[in-house]
């Protein structure tokens, strides 16, 4: 493709799309017919732009400055659960690092929830062919958002379901002061294609409701086996959904093994459990997400946003999820610093504070630059762990795809040359993107990902140093190419 | 191979070692020359043997009855650490299986050390980076035998050494005081070429001898980095080994997880942890083998014994370690008890007690039986756990081999044909092959079993139902064709 230098600032919006509509059409159509007279079709990328891409690529490929960061973030800081006193020390060094590579760092205030594991432990203390006086241990964790048992615990007896059909046939009258398990399986199979995402969409969602669906019948708690991969006895937490008008009750997940046990054990005969779970709700508590920006030279009122959440659950140290996310995207800004490549528009790295359980982060940035909405030229963000790059989810409309052709035939050299039109790039851009701004997102390799997603596992050596750099590069380039584009993008 | 009845009780062993000695060799001849007169071997197994034999692979490979009982050992009764109510339970059980499919059950006293596992958690409370009023949780797991902390932890600095020669390069003056973790790294990329065992048995001598050589240092507590495979943040127990006059200091095995934290942290600045342990050693408790013959028909004194251990550790259900072992060996009696073949000589099942702090099942039986050793003309024990298996390993003399050829012959259809000389075919009847009493297991698909072994994550659904037939075929198998061969082994 030739490439010549253009500027667009002059033109509006409606123009662009009818110009870039000629151009995936005419190459179409070039495809269909095999000699025609090649049609002009308009540059995207200066030839300078293009050039600067590829060096950036190759200098975030060799790069180990996300890995020292998320090395950083989990090692020495640890859990980042919002509210906690290390997700505030995550603000501060994240907001220090980003001042240190040049960037213009800004805090901006989010009112979080606040809410803190406590003790938890189950056991069975009736089930069939137990010998006398004993118990069989159940491994567990609340779920995020869980109220609590008492002190002391509840024990009642145990129904299990494998789904919300199975739950409406038991009815009120089974369920009533019983302990439900939602006992839905987890698609191994799915993951193993690495359609992991549709996999933990199918199961998650007896985390988000299953607890509310249980209550509504009069269950006293509702547990559901661990969402994702791993059989080594590992529980899997995440926020639960009450409904608002439904009863709250105690919500755990077991482990996969557990779960079996218990589907073994409640159709030989009657079987009983002591739960205990002690989380505590706090008052709501102030938090940040932390901003720096790459001023933009040509359009420094247009923002490109890279992006990942620097809090995490609290069972591991939030390596996958999502330090790898907010590293990756320092990692970008800091390869595009020590170049000295001065982007058109702004590229704008954000670590957003409270994705796992309230989302607060990205919701208050939407409310709180509810004006520039406009000005956000594309927003981006890793959130699916570290794992290598096949290219770049774009989630604008479908004749976008052909903007970013350039800069996939860049990536293809380190593998990550497909372009995937997604519905959802990212849960902390959400609010932005449901106004229409172009949302994107690395494609990463999630086969293990929900292995250890959320589990005490998600920990540093999770990480391949060499598949954040490649992750970097993909979040560097395809920013850069944002920031230097030179056509807005179809909205 | 022709194939006659052949009864050898009048044989010496002296002339069967000549005989045999022939066989091997004279079919090594006829390898190298093709075209000898063909040299009149005897016959080890007679057709009706053979016959018997075939039919008992193709019955056990079709049987569900040692799935059951693992099951039932796993799910409906758990855990059977020594001394447990659990264990006496599964004492009761098996006795009563055993006595169902009509084998002549007793229960044989056993001795055994009662050691409980009490409160166990631990937390890094100062480390460099750390975000004031802080803590990083290390999830950790008593050594099986340690000695307590204080019931209110003890708190030290942590030194990090890779294994014995680290340490005592550090020697007295930097252990003293601390809390020594042993960072020796369990080799997985063995393990995954089926050298389990070998990467096992490197990485194990931390575990036994770590808190001794540690404890002679004057260090306060010994950790070890889990022994095996899983990146699940899954501690791994197992028996320490103290020596006796060296002081004892409480002994546990973190995660690989939390030893590459430590490691990381500790060269970058002070690292000290919070570490409490509380197991108990409790007075010696009665415990028992259990034992159940199928009586030989020509030489009831003469025993094959068919073995696994009854015990497990405490963190899981003992599934794979050993359950598999106990339920393949029922299952093989089941199977020649349900066809109504009668062996030549007594094939013995055994539930051994305390394989795995303390050995003093096996122990005990040796010094019981110490007059019959003799007429012990085998003894096998399945203890690698349940995974499909190749063939069988042999602790004879190694013209041994020629004995097993024709039923390796046999198991070679399910894919168990391998024969392989082997030092220690199992460590419950260790005692007795340390006594010249011939010994064998099956070969076992090892690879991942140290990922689950003496974790939380031995549980039910580890083992596949098909590759627990397939060992219960090997043992069948192998006991029958022990029972009936028509020479005795050399020894």
């Amino acid at each position: 493709m030739k490439q010549r230098a253009l500027i667009n600032a002059g033109l509006s919006f409606a123009g662009w799309v009818a110009v870039v509509g000629l151009w995936p059409s005419a190459a179409s159509a070039q495809e269909a017919s095999p000699s025609p007279t090649p049609t002009p079709t308009p540059a995207l990328y200066s030839a300078q732009t293009l050039s600067e891409l590829k060096q950036i690529q190759q200098a975030a490929l060799k790069s180990d400055y996300g890995y020292k960061q998320v090395a950083h973030l989990c090692n020495n800081i640890g859990p980042r659960l919002t509210g906690s006193v290390q997700a505030q020390k995550a603000v501060d060094y994240v907001a220090g690092e980003l001042k240190a590579i040049g960037l213009e760092v800004q805090l901006e205030k989010v009112t979080v929830p606040h809410w803190v594991r406590g003790e938890e432990t189950a056991a069975l203390v009736e089930f069939p062919g137990m010998a006398e006086n004993t118990t069989q241990k159940i491994v567990l964790c609340a779920l995020g958002l869980s109220v609590a048992t008492p002190a002391e615990g509840l024990t009642a007896d145990v129904v299990v379901i494998r789904d919300f059909d199975e739950l409406e046939a038991l009815g009120k009258e089974k369920v009533s002061g019983k302990i439900v398990l939602f006992n839905y399986h987890f698609d191994k199979q799915m993951a193993a294609q690495s359609r992991a995402g549709d996999a933990y969409g199918q199961a998650v969602k007896y985390r988000s409701e299953g607890p509310s669906a249980a209550g509504r019948l009069g269950a006293v708690a509702a547990l559901i086996r661990s969402v994702g991969g791993a059989d080594y006895r590992l529980p899997h937490t995440g926020a639960t959904d009450y409904k608002k008008d439904l009863p709250k009750i105690p919500a755990g997940a077991v482990t996969a093994e557990d779960a079996d046990l218990i589907a073994t054990l409640v159709p030989q005969g009657n079987v009983r459990m002591r739960l205990v779970l002690t989380p505590q709700t706090l008052p709501d508590a102030p938090s940040f997400n932390v901003i720096g920006d790459v001023k933009g030279t040509e359009h420094p009122e247009q923002i490109v946003v890279i992006s990942g959440h620097l809090d995490s659950w609290d069972l591991g140290t939030g390596a996958i999820d999502d330090g790898a996310g907010v590293a990756a995207s320092m990692d970008a800004a800091n390869v595009i610093q020590k170049l000295h490549f001065r982007p058109k528009r702004t590229i704008r790295v954000i670590a957003w504070m409270n994705e796992e359980n309230g989302l607060m982060g990205g919701k208050t940035y939407a409310k709180d630059h509810e004006k520039e909405i406009a000005n956000h030229f594309g927003v981006m963000e890793t959130d699916g762990g570290a794992g290598h790059p096949l290219g770049i989810n774009y989630a604008t409309k479908p004749e976008g795809r052909a903007f970013f052709e350039p800069v996939a035939k860049i990536l293809q050299s380190s593998g990550a040359g497909i372009l995937q039109l997604a519905e959802h790039p990212g849960a902390d851009i959400g609010p932005l993107t449901k106004l229409g701004v172009p949302g994107f997102s690395p494609i990463q390799d999630n086969r293990t990902y929900f292995n250890y997603h959320h589990t005490a596992a998600d920990t540093l050596d999770k990480i391949v140093p060499k598949e954040l750099a490649e992750n970097a590069a993909v979040v560097a380039v395809t920013a850069y190419a944002l920031a230097n584009l030179e056509a807005p993008l179809p909205r």
